[in-house]
């Protein structure tokens, strides 16, 4: 009955399971509960913009998961997850949603009371978008037997090492990305309004290449000019391209949720010798950064490598240089777990996946030239075949 | 040097200040920690996706609003928020992000403190996406003298009814959905990929119309297909629309953050005979609850009348039927306060705007026919002029 084609075997959902398992049990934890988004469709499958309402999956140390969430969206379950029993499905009534009367939480904790969970330790994840203080303070409440503790990021780590499947879903989205950053290449030009560029950007994204089809990036195009460039986070409006400005593109390509992302920098009309400068710095230190991307080397050794030499070319960046990057939703293509950035001690492993992030924001504009990389059984390999330079046009 | 052009006058955005500063003193509130990207976009102009890092604006009984996120993004503040004073915008050091050995929340207790609220009664929202259980556990450590107290929704209260600004912003983005619906009636039919139709949807949407540029709705379109339509939010694929088959677009114009979703179904092929009894109670539904859309009836009327003339009709749907809008950020382009259902009794006002959002989820299929609505002196407009009807295509 199901028409949405799964996008991993129930094989590879149990394997997932069984490796989250044994960090819960390591971790002490007979059950947990996991709100964030890309967790739940790591664990089972489900897929769909529903978590603007609260839900969440059940992974106790026996039995398949427990899908729970708003009524409605239970039917969306029943077509995505893994899990082939109604009974592994639970929606709780539409008066929960969105009144200040009642929380959601109280119909989750009698689910946790139906699964023989009223004085188990339970891990949630204290620091995730989709589970506030109020769905704690209300489940805390409500499950006064229990012991809730933190798993932030417990299933987040699970989810470094990527499997066959999910490199191909990346390297998909690899492809979905380079033919973004050359149709913007095509069409950027002085005059025409950045918003009508970013229409192009996301056609051509959501078309995809190759019959890869285009899933939604999990963060928007972020394209600013000029002066609006030395911010990282600004997005679009109608105002034209202009010589004389650089303008950075930072972008994904997306294919059944996995995040391809990579960012390049258009400059119109003549370059200026400190843009070029930069240009020259960025590109040294990527290399210098890649250079330690390999098994066995800390996710610092790449983030050192990079500063020590942009720094040498008199060039700063106080901010990580990169992010593990998967399956992921809104707000963040990052998998929040390691971060490319001094203190960071993360052994890398072959089949992780990370951005390089080397971004600079200077006074007067922004430099974006980045790379998403896969760490290999010997180095790395780089996703994106995009040319690795500041673009410029006339 | 701001080159983003204001959204609002600072006279404006000064008035929003003085109607959520009452209610905070009704409230008994010495300041308020607003961590909601739509509420911190109404009270200063902040625009950015940033919010996947923590930020906030703080508000105090007296003196500008206060901006507080990720260093980096100090900088978008300056270029989008009305105060004018440095002062009023401070950034914590990149080594908080996404960093379990420390919290962003560390730093703001300090920039609290600074403010002479390490006593005070402070109100946060307990119940956003973007406070999380762990960022509150670490405030209420980190100020172990002041109050914390809940103000879920106090400042979206405030946005319920519109400017004449706000209302023109929606004007513009209800153009935009308009086109975007007339785009999909004009292109979809059997074969075309999904996510091609998609990519059009987007481009029409960002491309904007009569000079309105499109900026980015808050939640991505929403259309599924036949079966897939009976759960109400699946995205798409890549499998080619199909005779015989219904499919809702649930989409949204928005323009400056200001969002007008509508959502319209489209029939290929001959419609079956129960589709057209839905419709048929769907349309007569609508009319009855638009009827009770005026100033002094509540939200609970519109819902009342409508399930009312819809189980008449031998159809039920027991999920509410539309919810305030305007403002907004993903995950949800609702206001989360006022609901068209049974006990809400909120009294309706001019200038209030809705979704009304009468939806049918069947056996088999999905029929969703929406409308945006602006509450006026006499009773009600609807934003959209997109023809109420099952659309077919042959």
């Amino acid at each position: 009955m199901t028409t949405f084609e799964k996008n991993f075997t129930t094989a590879e959902y149990r394997r997932r399971i069984d490796r989250t398992r044994a960090a819960m049990s390591a971790a002490g934890h007979e059950a947990i509960v996991v709100c964030d988004p890309s967790n739940m469709s790591w664990l089972t499958g489900y897929d769909g913009w529903s978590f603007y309402t609260f839900q969440a999956v059940i992974l106790k140390q026996d039995g398949d998961p427990h899908w729970w969430g708003r009524a409605m969206d239970a039917v969306g379950a029943r077509r995505t997850v893994f899990m082939e029993d109604d009974d592994n499905i639970r929606g709780y009534d539409d008066t929960y949603v969105q009144n200040p009367d009642k929380h959601p939480m109280e119909d989750l904790a009698r689910l946790l009371a139906d699964l023989g969970l009223e004085t188990a330790r339970i891990g949630v994840e204290m620091d995730n978008y989709y589970y506030s203080a109020a769905a704690h303070r209300c489940l805390t409440e409500a499950m006064a037997k229990a012991r809730l503790t933190d798993v932030t990021g417990l299933v987040n780590w699970q989810r470094a090492v990527k499997s066959e499947r999910e490199i191909e879903y990346m390297r998909r989205a690899a492809r979905i990305v380079e033919e973004m950053h050359a149709r913007i290449l095509e069409l950027a030009e002085p005059g025409i309004r950045k918003n009508d560029l970013i229409a192009e950007i996301y056609a051509t994204g959501i078309r995809g290449v190759d019959g890869f089809w285009g899933d939604y990036p999990a963060i928007v195009p972020m394209a600013p000019s000029g002066l609006d460039a030395t911010a990282p986070h600004l997005t679009w409006d109608d105002r034209p391209m202009q010589t004389g400005e650089a303008t950075f593109f930072e972008i994904a390509g997306a294919h059944r949720r996995y995040q391809c992302p990579q960012s390049r920098t258009l400059f119109l009309g003549e370059v200026p010798r400190k843009f070029r400068d930069a240009e020259a710095a960025v590109l040294d230190a990527i290399e210098a950064g890649l250079a330690q991307a390999r098994p066995g080397n800390q996710a610092q050794d790449i983030a050192n490598a990079f500063n020590a030499t942009l720094n040498k070319a008199g060039f700063e960046k106080d901010s990580r240089c990169g992010y593990a990057i998967g399956i992921s939703y809104p707000p963040d293509w990052g998998e929040r777990t390691i971060s490319f950035r001094r203190g960071d001690t993360t052994v890398l492993e072959p089949g992780m996946t990370f951005h390089f992030m080397p971004a600079l924001w200077l006074d007067d504009g922004g430099l974006e030239i980045t790379e998403p990389i896969l760490i290999t059984e010997n180095g790395h390999e780089c996703f994106c075949t995009t040319p690795r330079e500041l673009w410029v046009k006339p």
